[in-house]
């Protein structure tokens, strides 16, 4: 049997909240699985652009990264963020190492090409690879993944973090059982989003498709659970969202998702 | 016999320059020794502080690092520059990881205390855990460092990387026959600092006072010299300070410091 594995995704507004970062830090560090964390970026790159006078731009509603916006996404989660949570997790007793997509060229990733849209410097995740991520693993090393990654010609992108994790955790069931959970604000997926205490305990692809359809889920959620269905489909064992909490054994109140 | 290990500090204004950073890039990737690179900051830190409207403190002339100055420089050593060098390694075939302090509890330090100026959050190293910094060596894995460390207790801290790359190299004798190299804008210790064909070749300590008090070498370089002979004295087997040339087996323009 495989050694289980946990692949754990805070998002930003986790990040964002220095008392709901530090309690999610404690879970993390607490829970005794081999585990790798992913964060995403949150306000603090937004808030250093507006300081710096970068102009935002967005085609479509969608944001584009050009090169000031860049270097800002790189210094915010590569740097501030990234360090911050390696220093905080080993002051818990926990041997955490901040990784980059470039590091070991852990994640590598292709620059997004879209034929109406140039999305600037936003890569998709191309290859993961395991071989030196394994290698800390076996070494009681504790990944730290930030959503910044590399094209191999010496490019760095901004990717985004679900995707990163999703990938990590894919490619990383050739060697074990892995278990992937989404940490965010919220208990889980909400059938109302207006109402947190209305988490939906069990979701199914089947399900899922009703509820996407019918406006259910909020249109935020719903490019995380298309990871997520994508990740369960490529081998990983089981998928969760939802509070900090869901770490604790002890704690059922979360979403769990099958095929 | 120990295996050779290569210890590289490369200073901030062969950082700043696009073509002077590239140079040195392939220089150190064909380097075939076991190697670490140790980096120093530059011009971009300040340039960002200017920009964010972060006064510099400066108290008897030196500078003093509160938290918002500690902020940039985690983002730009730690984050802009550290996976900037670490992307143009992996594409010129060098398996680079980038660390800081914190990772792995790599470089512990100690905030710096003082009985009359407060230096704000600045770190003396105190530690360096070889064992997982041998664990990358071994597997073929070049680390490269920022000049960020961390206390222990969760807070990252700002630190000399002459020093930082000294106490990596001093800590690295007990298992590695440890050279340690400086590289900067000149091709060494100058006799006169105006005139960059003045390379003193040979340096040893004795000499290094009578210059030192005569003041023929450069005030900046005293402190880099005094972590050399320290070097020195405690196992390093050679230092040489000198341009990116230095790495080639074929360039002597450099300074070769003995004891």
């Amino acid at each position: 049997m495989k050694t289980q594995l946990d692949v754990i995704k805070i998002g930003g507004n986790l990040i964002d909240d220095e008392s709901s970062l530090s309690d999610f830090l404690n879970h993390f560090s607490k829970n005794k699985n081999l585990k790798i964390l992913v964060h995403g970026g949150g306000k603090t790159a937004t808030q250093l652009s507006k300081r710096l006078g970068i102009e935002t731009q967005m085609v479509e509603g969608r944001r584009i990264t050009n090169m000031d916006e860049l270097e800002v996404v790189i210094m915010v989660y590569a740097g501030l963020i990234n360090k911050n949570i390696v220093a905080k997790l080993q002051h818990l007793g926990c041997n955490a190492i901040g990784l980059s997509g470039c590091d070991m060229d852990s994640v590598l990733a292709k620059k997004r090409q879209h034929t109406e849209i140039d999305f600037g410097y936003v890569g998709d995740v191309e290859k993961v690879n395991i071989r030196n991520i394994d290698l800390l693993l076996e070494n009681g090393i504790c990944p730290v993944f930030s959503a910044i990654t590399h094209d191999g010609n010496g490019q760095l992108l901004n990717t985004n973090a679900d995707t990163i994790a999703a990938q990590i955790a894919i490619a990383l069931t050739e060697m074990y059982e892995v278990r992937l959970l989404y940490c965010f604000e919220k208990n889980g997926v909400l059938s109302n989003p207006e109402d947190d205490f209305s988490v939906i305990p069990f979701l199914d692809e089947e399900t899922y498709q009703e509820l996407g359809l019918s406006g259910t889920v909020s249109k935020g959620m719903i490019p995380k659970l298309d990871n997520c269905f994508d990740a369960l489909r490529s081998g990983v064992s089981e998928i969760n969202i939802g509070g900090s909490g869901m770490m604790n054994p002890k704690v059922f109140n979360f979403t769990k998702l099958s095929l």
